[in-house]
């Protein structure tokens, strides 16, 4: 039985190279969880459409499921509450929904071919589509603000000040993008070359091939001058060093030859 | 005098934290160049605006100027050209143009404060607003296709087979962005913390607050198995070592406190 999923429909097929294309929950969930940085994109809806450009937000979020009666997850964005995005999907009404689109790219290494032409990267990237809703209920918001919290380091929600104060509250802003339809792409492995080109042997001795890989690096940690805590919690170095481990592992293997 | 840039619309300005907010070509263009990926999003002109979404593609790209009669730059994507991205542009007439958006993140770090809510990030970014056009000039073409190699990898360009074959200039679309207007958003420092939450000591000596800075790292080269180069050459070891380098610099210095 195939794992549960997105249906392939025109707006979340990959087209080119249908072979990097993934729908399963458990192939798409992870690619936005994993990638630091989120980007939104959404239109004015008050504006004429021929006229206007859409907009593109980095944002903080991750997938979640506060009534846990499915497989199937919804998107969590954070941001400031008086913020365009917010603003716009505030008005929208709460049937609706602000139409956008999440996008999370992970670039995992360069491939290097022989040609510019056959040269691409290693990557994993997912695309959502859905209706983005200013979260008001509180317990809901809690849960993203944790959910966020945490998906970017484990365990600091609980190890900062918390709950947060009622201003902090007012101006915080939590949207849930139910998800319409998404998918993944991803491609690992090795150069991909033309077939004239690996005849040419003296071409292959002058141009160097492979892969450089690629992975966000997280540095050892610079305290604040207010900070007066005696060294680095494990909390912390510990993550830091497993997901350096974690990427590196990852670029390197998708670097070699399948 | 003011160094030449975007003057300040409500399509660019920057509303929250408005002295993050900059608009130099020289602030803009760096951002665009040194981000490995950009995110482009488009809506399909065909469709009606509020009941569509917007799209988002992964791309690489970079800024230059073909005809250098100016300080403006113009914004080179690079990509298959029967992708979706690439028909819309097509199909727009070549004076109108696909309305479209082009955004580049670099994260520099996480920003660890007392409180969530207070929690931030290091990054450097930037959003274009401009028309997209299929460049079917091929001195431009040539241009960019240089450009946007070198931009990836300096010297990768002539370092490889070229020119492109009849068959792969045929597949590889060019797209020239001619950006609107544009701005940069860029956060570097340490910690900002409430008030109250600095007068409490004891939540100071519990909670670790700092910044932990992050990169994008490239590791050791992979060889490809039809590689027959004799080691790796120098303008790809030196340029793994001094990107690095760079990169690690860039953002342990934001980590510092201002």
């Amino acid at each position: 039985m195939d794992a549960p999923g997105y249906p392939k429909t025109t707006l979340n097929a990959v087209n080119r190279y249908r072979n990097r294309g993934k729908y399963a929950f458990e192939d798409v969930y992870p690619i936005f969880d994993a990638a630091p940085v989120l980007h939104v994109s959404f239109n004015d809806p008050s504006a004429d459409h021929a006229q206007s450009y859409p907009y593109i937000l980095p944002m903080f979020g991750c997938t979640g499921s506060y009534r846990q009666d499915s497989a199937d997850r919804a998107i969590y964005l954070h941001g400031y509450i008086s913020s365009k995005f917010f603003r716009e999907a505030n008005e929208s009404t709460e049937q609706d929904g602000l139409k956008i689109c999440v996008s999370a790219t992970l670039l995992d290494g360069l491939v290097l071919a022989l040609t510019p032409n056959h040269h691409s990267c290693n990557y994993r990237s997912a695309i959502a589509y859905g209706e983005a809703h200013l979260v008001t209920d509180e317990g809901e918001r809690f849960y993203a603000m944790e959910l966020i919290t945490n998906n970017i380091l484990p365990g600091r929600w609980e190890n900062t000040r918390i709950p947060p104060t009622k201003a902090e509250l007012a101006a915080t802003g939590i949207v849930r993008v139910d998800v319409k339809t998404a998918s993944a792409k991803v491609r690992a492995g090795t150069t991909g070359e033309d077939r004239n080109d690996l005849k040419d042997e003296s071409l292959r001795k002058r141009v160097w091939t492979g892969v450089i890989p690629a992975w966000t690096q997280w540095g050892a940690p610079v305290a604040a001058p207010t900070d007066r805590m005696d060294g680095v919690p494990d909390y912390i170095g510990g993550w830091i060093r497993d997901e350096n481990e974690k990427s590196e592992a990852y670029a390197l293997g998708a670097a070699k030859p399948v």
